[in-house]
């Protein structure tokens, strides 16, 4: 089967290598899509880690081929999209239901091999079947959608709130979907790319700002006095981060969903933090959510395909992860 | 002016009063709609109290003709909506925070004067601006929302969960719609009138069916073999009670929202709550919602529009508490 | 080795076995102590449910003597107990994290071997290590400790709260330590056993009463009047189930804890759940709870000795599984 | 009555005043004790607000001496202590029942008349009846107590869990016997005043530290290599601010209870908050907690006469906010 192969930073490879054989707890896969993610990107630059030799492709859809003898849940035939993260159970974390912080925590197209290849095996606990409506580029986007749930159990967003996202890439706009569908009465996006913004505006915002040329914060106290509810960061940006907590009101919460870089450090007013009692919370990958994210994918309550501005076959992606993306992309599949 | 007086079960007269003066912390509102509500019923056939040569009506909108000394957050010439209920601050749960289980609490349309009359008295605290985009029939409906917004809070429905909703009133109606923007992925409504199952459609609702022909246990096991993750009892009926636990998924949550007769009981198997791990709640009117309430309703995020199916004027008022409604009737109002 | 093996209601027998091998993700523990519980009797006396042959016992502790290849969490010589239960991870249930509720589960000591044997098998990840200053006797009651430490979990008592018990056995009298460990200010428990209402005192009740005697309710009343903010039913009787509503204050909990009877109902007031604003919340077993159990009997917080009350040989089981207990006896321990 | 008045920054005065008057939903306390609380330091020194010519003192306790018309829940004779801070109920805060960050917050002792004066005026709503057990001295500490509270409600420790504090004044070790009474399995304290360190080691904490001499971060990491489940900023400074974050464990809270200083920063960096996915927390002062916080005070629970380690008379005040404080000192009061 075609794959690509992870050499080390800037050093990938499309080889063709044997269909791997399956455990009695895995499944076989025929990848019908999958997802190019910024980590893949960050892996290529050297910026994330990932085990050498392995398959990358962590975000993926296909069709079931072959169940091992354990398997009862799934079977040849069955659409399927799936978890990439596969925890330890005997650790600090796992024992703790908190499976996500795992110490040994494994993932597909990381540390083993992933959906940028043809096939692909799984354990059976991490594959999620879907109903025939949902097609297979959506469901590549299980994964980013299913962290966004997981932020967004985090935020606390209650129906009638007031919403400011920062930030309207794939990620921002996932969010900014489901913090409406979170009962938000206004969402409010920050996004430089006038393609994007107008991409927020269609897909719910109430309004949308260009971080560069307007006042967000200004322009947020005419609209709303006290602030919002819950801020959103969705960029990775150090001055985003310092940002969401300036928007935040009193009492609001402030959720930090954008990765930012490794050692950069922002100043904070550890004073702003208890005289207006914010709270600010991390989020990282996605525990227990798939499950809820499928049955949104089958709902088609939010619009993934609106987001898929680029698709690839396998032979293409060395190139595309060497090269620069247009910054007006939103999210790029590979599809088989 | 002209008002709705109670003098005691069955016995209500149309009168004209002097215009009521304010206190330093109050304002006065010309009123402009008022709903009425299974409540004024319940307390006109003497199945729920009142005080004896009260002005009803609870679900006031209006406008600010005059306000007292104190009040700074409202100003002569505001469109408003009002919360009825008034908690005293000084007992067990208003200083738990808990101010909707006040042991002293009043309410305005059923201890003092309501919205059934030209003119009304309303504590400024109790006081809600709205946006000039809102209509005063959407306003009158800001109690029961706020109601639902209670329930919704503590339904805790997750994006992605499955929910059922008995009863298509105007309250299963609203819950319908709050659940949607809680993120359910389907909700399942069952009600026996034709035309309202057609508007639960319409309000968004995935399937509809008839408790009195269809099999809804059955159905919702073929749907979702697990059952709901949130139920949510909209009727007020004993049956729909035991069925709403028969009904929710192991592990899922029961939302008791409709009013049940007070002396009616029912039996229920102590083992399926242990076992299924089962969470019940009640819900009891509006604390600390209805500011988001209003924003919800300046949004346009929720159709109350659709649910007012009837409107009188005041002097209709004795009949329409005497006679028996259509039993499509949705929501009825007063509009002066 | 020598093992208690269960062939049905009322048969079981002391057998010579093999000792087990292990997999690969898997322990060979040497039993020290092995608590008996109630639900060991249900299945004796063909109440609940356990596979045939199998070698009953699911409160265990021991130490390990062989780990299995990809075993790294644990070694040899470890002082270790044991959480019976094993997820399958591919239900729906374990897609939601709510893995108590899995639709395949396993249990050691009744749908696999348990611990009324010298030497018990189990998966690594059910297998918790514990500080030398904890005795094995403590250990073996790790189990119940979790169940409660779940059902405390789901109670919601916070610290200041009035709290009620009903039943004063090793359950009831874990509960009580664990409430007072939430904060509880109050915690009165009703029990009809003398010398198990002397414990509770000892344990830290502010009073307590025998239901047959006292006016539980009437004193309660004058105590507090509101009533309750958490109360807790740990008999599992269908009469403290209908109890236990009637002690809680408006908008207050009740932990249905206790296991009642399969078939029995009761009569409940859903006006009353309404107007009271009751949360009722069913407990089941332990999940991610035993980590925080094992720090707990680390820190010797919770008095576990004074509730084992009589201890026994392998060789004694069988009789003591058919015999009845004294009425005064709290916990039952095997000892190897 | 004698009466402490603030003049501005370092100029108080002791007065004789006229008994005030009270209103209908008034009562008028002679007070018994009051505590000096750093905030009071504070205003003295001009670094935080007060309304000129006010009587100073928020911490109160004393007895009721008369109670106006409306007043029902309280009477002459009464043992009450009292909550400060008075909100507006109009406000977005109050209408969200956030009512301690009101936008007009009023405070007994701060901008209304307090305690460090023979006589106080209260509004019923603010005043709490306690039993008889309970000494007034332990009464005055009921403001700072009901502030842990609100901060340990939020901090989310379960039982089991491992917490660190950093700071040992009245406030940590309210704090750290609170987080004991949370269930803390183990809580670290560190704290540079070694009698205030052997205070806490009295009051439960498990191990103490001298942040200027040992190496808390890596002691921690030996005792538990994951870090603190919960970790508490009971200091107010900078430095703590930063640490509090390090000695998280992934997954962990940081609550900030500290006041910082206005317009210091610290460098934080944000990867962390993503990748250990923290929570951050500020808590500030006791929004619907001070009625827990006195039935915790009747338990007897928490000690807190071990606190107060000096008594003035209100005579010897002045000189007590010009000076210095023995660094060994935790709580003082005005006694009458
Ligand atoms: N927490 C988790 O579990 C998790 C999971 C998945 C992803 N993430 C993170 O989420 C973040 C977003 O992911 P993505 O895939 O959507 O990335 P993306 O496509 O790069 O989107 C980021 C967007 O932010 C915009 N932006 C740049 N500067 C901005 C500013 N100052 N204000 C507002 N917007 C600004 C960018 O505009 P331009 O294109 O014009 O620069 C871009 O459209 C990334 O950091 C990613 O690593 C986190
Ligand atoms: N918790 C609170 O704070 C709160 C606040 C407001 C209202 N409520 C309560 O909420 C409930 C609903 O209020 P509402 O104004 O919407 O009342 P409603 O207009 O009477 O609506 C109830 C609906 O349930 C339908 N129904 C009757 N039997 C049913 C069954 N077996 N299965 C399913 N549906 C059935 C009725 O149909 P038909 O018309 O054909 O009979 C009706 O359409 C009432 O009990 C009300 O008192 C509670
Ligand atoms: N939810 C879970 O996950 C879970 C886990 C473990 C156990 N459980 C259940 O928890 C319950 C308690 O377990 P246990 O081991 O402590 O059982 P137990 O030893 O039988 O204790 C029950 C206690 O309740 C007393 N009692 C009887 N009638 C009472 C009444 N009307 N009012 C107050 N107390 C009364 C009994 O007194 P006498 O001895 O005088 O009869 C006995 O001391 C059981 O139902 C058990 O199955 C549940
Ligand atoms: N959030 C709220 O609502 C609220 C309410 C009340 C109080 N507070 C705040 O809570 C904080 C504590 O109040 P308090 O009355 O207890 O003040 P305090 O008496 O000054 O106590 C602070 C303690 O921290 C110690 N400390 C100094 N540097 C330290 C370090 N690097 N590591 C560990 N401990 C250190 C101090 O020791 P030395 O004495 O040797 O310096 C002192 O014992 C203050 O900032 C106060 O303003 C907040
Ligand atoms: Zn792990
Ligand atoms: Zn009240
Ligand atoms: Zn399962
Ligand atoms: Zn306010």
């Amino acid at each position: 089967m075609k794959s690509l192969v992870f050499y080390g930073p800037g050093n990938v490879k499309i080889e063709d290598k044997e269909i791997p054989k399956i455990d009695e707890n895995e499944v076989l896969v025929k990848v019908k899509a999958a997802g190019i993610c910024g980590t893949d990107r960050h892996i290529y630059r050297g910026e994330a880690p990932a085990r050498t030799q392995v398959i990358l492709g962590h975000e993926n859809a296909g069709e079931i081929i072959e169940t091992g003898r354990q398997v009862r849940s799934l079977k040849k035939g069955d659409k399927v999209c799936i978890d990439p993260n596969i925890f330890c159970g005997q650790c600090y974390y796992c024992h703790r239901g908190e499976v996500h912080l795992c110490k040994e925590l494994q993932a597909i197209g990381v540390t083993r091999n992933g959906g940028f290849a043809e096939y692909l095996v799984a354990p059976a606990t991490n594959v999620y079947k879907v109903k025939e409506n949902v097609s297979y580029k959506e469901m590549a986007l299980v994964e980013p959608l299913a962290c966004c749930l997981h932020g967004i159990d985090l935020a606390g967003i209650r129906p009638g709130d007031f919403v400011v996202i920062l930030g309207a890439g794939a990620i921002g706009l996932i969010l900014l979907q489901l913090a409406l569908h979170s009962g938000a009465s206004e969402v409010i996006v920050s996004e430089p790319n006038s393609k994007k913004r107008k991409l927020a505006l269609k897909l719910g915002a109430s309004k949308v700002f260009d971080p560069f040329n307007d006042n967000l914060e200004k322009e947020i106290k005419i609209i709303k006095r006290e602030g919002a509810d819950v801020v959103i960061e969705a960029v990775g940006n150090i001055h985003t981060f310092k940002q969401s907590i300036q928007l935040a009101r009193k009492g609001g919460s402030v959720l930090l969903f954008g990765v930012p870089p490794k050692d950069k450090v922002i100043e904070i007013n550890p004073f702003e933090i208890y005289k207006r009692e914010l709270k600010l919370k991390g989020a990282y990958i996605n525990p227990f959510v798939t499950d809820r994210a499928v049955r949104i994918l089958e709902s088609g309550m939010v619009n993934l395909k609106k987001l898929v501005t680029s698709q690839y076959t396998l032979e293409e992606l060395p190139n595309v992860l060497d090269g620069n993306l247009d910054e007006s992309n939103v999210k790029s599949l590979v599809i088989y």
